[in-house]
C-alpha cells in the first residue's frame, strides 16, 4: 500500500526554490497564529504556499496573493478517521462539496455499504472516485461483506483475495473495520486470512464494549483502531492496549460527550475524530469534524490538543506522511479560523486551492451510472406482510440509539407496529415480518427505506400492511430511497437510485427532501425524530439485542435466528 | 519498503489463543509497573508474553515461567534512532551483544562507513546481517557515498538506482542521512533523484546549524529527521518545521545536555535518542540508549516522557507498527528496571527471549570474511610525509569537538604536529601532508588510524615522519586499525581488519585494546583523551572549518581545496 504518493523531481525543485524565495509563492497568510502540532503550541508566522504545499512558516517570502491573518488562526485540515460516505446519501463528489468547506480535507472511508450491495465493483467505485477528488479520500478495504450469515446481501462474499487485488491501489490504506469480533476471537479462517493479508498496515477495528482478555486478543491480532467506544472506561482500556480511539459523532451514535475527558495532551497522539454515519442535514446544520472539535473544546479539551487530534494524530496513525501539520513540505491543507475556541471556519485550502477553486475545476460527470436501479424485488401482496399473531418477540427502539431492547408483547398491543424486511437482490425470498415498538402509539401509515445496514434490504414499518405495501412499491419503482405513505398517498420521498443508498443530487436538494420526510413522519405521528436513521440499524445483526433481517428475527445476544412467536 | 513483516495465520492463532488463556503463555511478569506509552502513564499489571509478543497486560493468564515484578518497572525496549555501527568497531553480531543487555532492542543504522569503503557490498553486508540478529536492526540506505568530491573512497559513487535496488529488502527502511545540504538547497540532480526515489518513506537528515529558509527548503524536500542539533534553539526550529529531533550522545558529539529541555510531554512524540558514533568503551562504561535516558531524567525530563521518546516515538516515526509499546500484539521487546528514575536495567527481553537465550542461539560465523585486508596502499618513504615549510595553514583540534579551528603558524612552531592522510584504495595517490595543533606540545611519536570519516583513508599524526611511516606500515600490514608508535616501537594497536573499520573480536577484547591504546597515547604525551576519535573526524570535509583529506587541505567554509602554504 502506498501511503503517500511519490514526489517528482520537478515538484522537489519547485518547493526548494519557493522555500528560499527564488520564485514567488502562490499565497501567503501573513501575521497569523498557527498550530505547531509537533509541540502542540500556537505560534506566530507567515504561512507560505507554493504548488499545493507549505514552503514556509516565517516572514520573508513573497507571493502573488497575500491574506492578512492578523487575529486569525491556521490549523491543519481536519481528518475524518472513519466514515461511510454512503451514510451521507451523497456521492463522493457531493460529499466533498459538503465537508470541504467545513475544514475536512482528508477522509478515511470504508465503502462497506455499497460493497454489500454491489460487491467488489462498489469498492472499486470509491477507489476510482477517490482519484477524482481534491479531498484526500483514502479507502480502507471492507473486511466484513457480508457482515453475517443472517441476511442476504447483493455483494456476495468478498474474500481476502478479492481485497488483496486492490491493496496496491494508491488510495487503498488498509483493512476496514473488522466487525466480526467473534470471528477474530474464535479464529475464523476467512477472518484470519484477511488479518494476515493486511498485517503490515493499519487494520481498523469495531469492538463495542469488548474488554479484558477478549480485547487483548483482538488487539494482539493486529487491529489498531476502534471508533465504537461509547463509554469512557471502554475507550481508556482500548487506548492503553494500543488501539487508537476515534471519537465518533454520527447522526445516531454520539460518543463525544462521554469520551472527551480522555482527550488530553498525553493521549492526543492516539485519539482522533470520526463521523462514521452522518447525514447531510446534520453536516449542513451542525457541521462535520468541525462539529466534533467544537464539542470537544466546549467539553473542556484544550483547543491545541483538539486540533492535533483532528489532524496530525490520525495522519500519523495511517502513515500519511505529508499530511496533518502546518510545516514545510506538508500538503497545504489548511483551515483559517476566525476564532480557535469555537472552530469558526473562515476559509479552507486543500492542496493550496480555495474551496471555490476546487469546485470550479470539478467535473460534472458523477461516474456512478452503473449503480442505478439496483432493486430487484417484486412488490409483495399486503397479506405477505402480516406477521404471526399472539404473543410475539418485539424489537424495542429508543430514540437516538442503535442498540435495541427486547420485549414479549401481544402482536396488537398499543404501540406495536409491523416491521418487514424484503430481500431486494432478486433471490425471491419471501418478506420477513416482525414487530417493533418506539414509533409511537399514534403512528398511522408507513415509513420505508432501502438503507438498512449492512445488507441494505428494503425495510418498512407501519400500522397497516397496505400502506407498507405501497411504500415498498415506491422504493422498488424508483431504485430505492426513503418514503412516507399514509392511506395510499406518498407524503414525501427521496430517491436514492445509486445502489439504493445514494443520490446523485446536490447536498442542498437532498437536505430539502430530508426535511420534507421529517415533516411527513410527524404528519403520520411517528414519535421518533429521525425514523430513517433508526430504521437503517434495525436490520444490523452485529449490534444487540434484537434485529430483523430478510431471513428472520435475529437474537444478537445468542447470535442466532429465533421465531417471532414467543414460546 | 516493508516496515513490519507480515504475520502468519499460525502466529495469529497462537496469540489469539494465548491472550484468552486457551494456551499457556511463555512468561508473565506479575505485579509490575509498566509504561503505557499511549497516555504516558505508569500502570500496574501482569505482562504476559507468548511466541515473542505481548498478549496481555492484566492478571488472569498463566505461563510456564513467572517473574515477580513487584516494585519493578517495565518499559518498551529502547530504539537507537540513528547509529553507524561501524563506529562501535564491532561487527553487527557483537554490537548486538554490547547493546542488547543495555536495553536497546531496535537500532536504525546507516552503513555509511563500510559503504564508503566497499560500495554496495558494504550496504548489503549490513542488510544480510540484519536478518541474522535478534536485535531489530533496520537499515537506512546510505545517501551520500562519497560524501564529497574532496577525497577518494573505495566504494565509488553509489547512485539512486544502486539504492533503489535494495529498497524492497525487508530490513531497509528509507534513505539515510542526507548530509549533502548544499546538494539539496541547490537542487543537485543526483541528490534530487535520491529524494524522489525515497519520497514515500522516511528520509533522515543531517543539517547542523541550518535554519531559516534553508531549513524550510530542506524540510520541504521531504527530510523528516535530524540528529545533528547541538543547540536548543536549533533543535526547536527543526521540531516546529516537522523534522523529528534525535538527541545524540556519541563518543565525541554530545548534545543531550543542551537539548534535554526540549523534551516534554508535548514534544515527546517527535523526539528520540540516538548514539550516531559511539565506541565500545563508552557503551561498556556509560551505556547506550540507557545512558541517554539517565541523562535526560537527571536533566529534569519526566521519566515516562523519556522512555516514550526512547521507544514508541521513534517506532512511529519510522512506521514500525508493532514495536515500541507495552501492549497486546507488540513485540515483547521489554526492559525490566529495578528503578525507573535511574534506568537501572535488570533484564531485557527481545521478542520474548532473554539476552542469554538470544546469545545461546547465536551463530558463530560472523559472515564478514569478504571484507578483510581491504587496505591497498604501499608504505611511503618517510620523506614523502614531509609537508611544506614556512608559514602554513594549521588545523586546530579542540578536545571533544569535531569542528576544527583554523590557524596560520610556522610549520615547526611549538605544538604543531605533522598530519598525513594516505589514500588506501590502490589508486597510488601520493600522501597528503599538513599540520595540526591540539595533540600537545610534548607529543612524541605517532598515532595512526584507518578510521577517518567518511572515506576512511589512513590518517597519521606525529612529531617525526619515521614514526609516522612505521605506524602506517602497521596499518597496511594488518588490514587497518589503530596504533601508537614511538621510536619505531609499536606501543599498542587494535586490528580492524573488516574494511579497516571493524574487528571480529568480542566487545571485551576490543575494550581492553582501546584501554591499552589510551595508555600508549598518554605515554607519547598526547594531550587529547580520545585521539583516535578525534583523528577519525580530521578528514571529514562536511564539518567545518579546516580538514585534511587524501586530496589535500579542505577549507570547508569555502568548500574548496587550498594550499597548505599560507600566502
Amino acid at each position: 500500500m502506498a501511503y503517500s504518493s511519490r514526489l517528482t523531481q520537478a515538484q522537489l525543485q519547485k518547493r526548494i526554490d519557493a522555500a528560499q524565495g527564488r520564485i514567488e509563492c502562490d499565497l501567503i497568510v501573513k501575521d497569523v497564529t498557527y498550530l505547531d502540532v509537533f509541540s502542540c503550541e500556537w505560534r506566530k508566522g507567515d504561512i507560505a504556499v507554493s504548488d499545493g504545499v507549505i514552503v514556509g512558516t516565517e516572514s520573508g517570502l513573497k507571493a502573488r496573493r497575500a491574506i492578512n491573518g492578523r487575529k486569525k488562526f491556521i490549523v491543519p485540515g481536519f481528518i475524518d478517521a472513519h466514515v461511510h460516505i454512503e451514510s451521507s446519501l451523497l456521492v463522493p463528489r457531493y460529499f466533498e462539496q459538503a465537508v470541504l468547506p467545513r475544514g475536512t480535507t482528508t477522509a478515511i472511508c470504508d465503502p462497506h455499504e455499497l460493497t454489500n450491495v454491489m460487491g467488489v465493483p462498489g469498492l472499486k467505485y470509491f477507489l476510482d472516485e477517490s482519484t477524482q477528488l481534491a479531498l484526500d479520500l483514502r479507502v480502507m478495504l471492507s473486511s466484513c461483506v457480508p457482515a453475517t450469515d443472517f441476511e442476504t446481501n447483493g455483494g456476495g462474499k468478498v474474500s481476502a483475495s478479492d481485497l488483496r487485488a486492490w491493496a496496491s491501489h494508491p488510495k487503498a490504506l488498509g483493512l476496514a473495520e473488522m466487525m466480526n469480533v467473534p470471528g477474530v476471537l474464535f479464529k475464523d479462517p476467512g477472518v484470519l486470512e484477511k488479518l494476515e493479508a493486511f498485517s503490515t498496515g493499519p487494520i481498523d477495528g469495531h469492538c463495542p464494549l469488548v474488554s479484558g482478555q477478549a480485547l487483548s486478543a483482538y488487539a494482539a491480532a493486529g487491529i489498531s483502531s476502534c471508533h465504537e467506544s461509547s463509554r469512557l472506561d471502554e475507550a481508556a482500556e482500548k487506548l492503553r492496549k494500543g488501539i487508537s480511539v476515534w471519537i465518533r459523532e454520527g447522526s445516531v451514535a454520539k460518543d463525544l460527550h462521554a469520551l472527551a475527558p480522555l482527550l488530553t495532551l498525553a493521549t492526543s497522539t492516539s485519539i482522533g475524530f470520526c463521523t462514521d454515519d452522518r447525514n447531510p442535514l446534520d453536516i449542513a446544520s451542525e457541521g462535520h469534524i468541525d462539529h466534533l472539535i467544537r464539542g470537544a473544546i466546549s467539553s473542556g479539551v484544550d483547543p491545541a490538543v483538539a486540533y492535533r487530534a483532528a489532524s496530525w494524530s490520525v495522519a500519523r496513525h495511517y502513515g500519511l506522511i505529508r499530511t496533518g501539520a502546518v510545516a514545510p513540505g506538508y500538503s497545504a491543507d489548511l483551515v483559517l479560523l476566525a476564532d480557535e475556541r469555537h472552530c469558526a471556519v473562515e476559509s479552507v485550502l486543500k492542496s493550496g486551492l480555495t474551496v471555490d477553486e476546487v469546485f470550479a475545476s470539478r467535473k460534472t460527470n458523477l461516474g456512478a451510472g452503473g449503480f442505478s436501479n439496483s432493486i430487484r424485488a417484486n412488490v409483495p401482496e399486503a397479506t405477505d406482510l402480516e406477521g404471526p399473531r399472539g404473543r410475539v418477540h418485539v424489537i424495542g427502539v429508543e430514540p437516538g440509539k442503535i442498540l435495541t431492547t427486547r420485549q414479549v408483547l401481544q402482536h396488537d398491543a398499543p404501540g406495536v407496529a409491523h416491521l418487514t424486511v424484503l430481500e431486494r437482490y432478486g433471490k425471491g425470498i419471501k418478506p420477513s415480518n416482525g414487530y417493533v415498538t418506539g414509533f409511537g402509539t399514534g403512528f398511522r401509515g408507513a415509513i420505508a427505506s432501502s438503507v438498512g445496514h449492512d445488507s441494505h434490504n428494503l425495510i418498512v414499518v407501519g400500522d397497516r400492511t397496505d400502506d407498507m405495501r405501497a411504500a415498498l412499491a415506491v422504493l422498488i419503482a424508483t431504485g430505492g430511497g426513503f418514503c412516507v405513505v399514509r392511506d395510499g398517498v406518498v407524503l414525501a420521498k427521496l430517491e436514492l437510485p445509486l445502489g439504493g443508498l445514494m443520490s446523485a443530487q446536490e447536498p442542498a436538494s437532498i437536505a430539502k427532501s430530508l426535511k420534507d420526510l421529517r415533516a411527513a413522519s410527524r404528519a403520520v405521528h411517528c414519535e421518533l425524530a429521525e425514523p430513517f436513521l433508526q430504521l437503517a440499524f434495525l436490520s444490523l445483526p452485529v449490534i444487540p439485542s434484537l434485529k430483523l433481517t430478510d431471513l428472520g428475527l435475529v437474537d444478537v445476544d445468542q447470535f442466532k435466528i429465533i421465531d417471532v412467536r414467543a414460546g
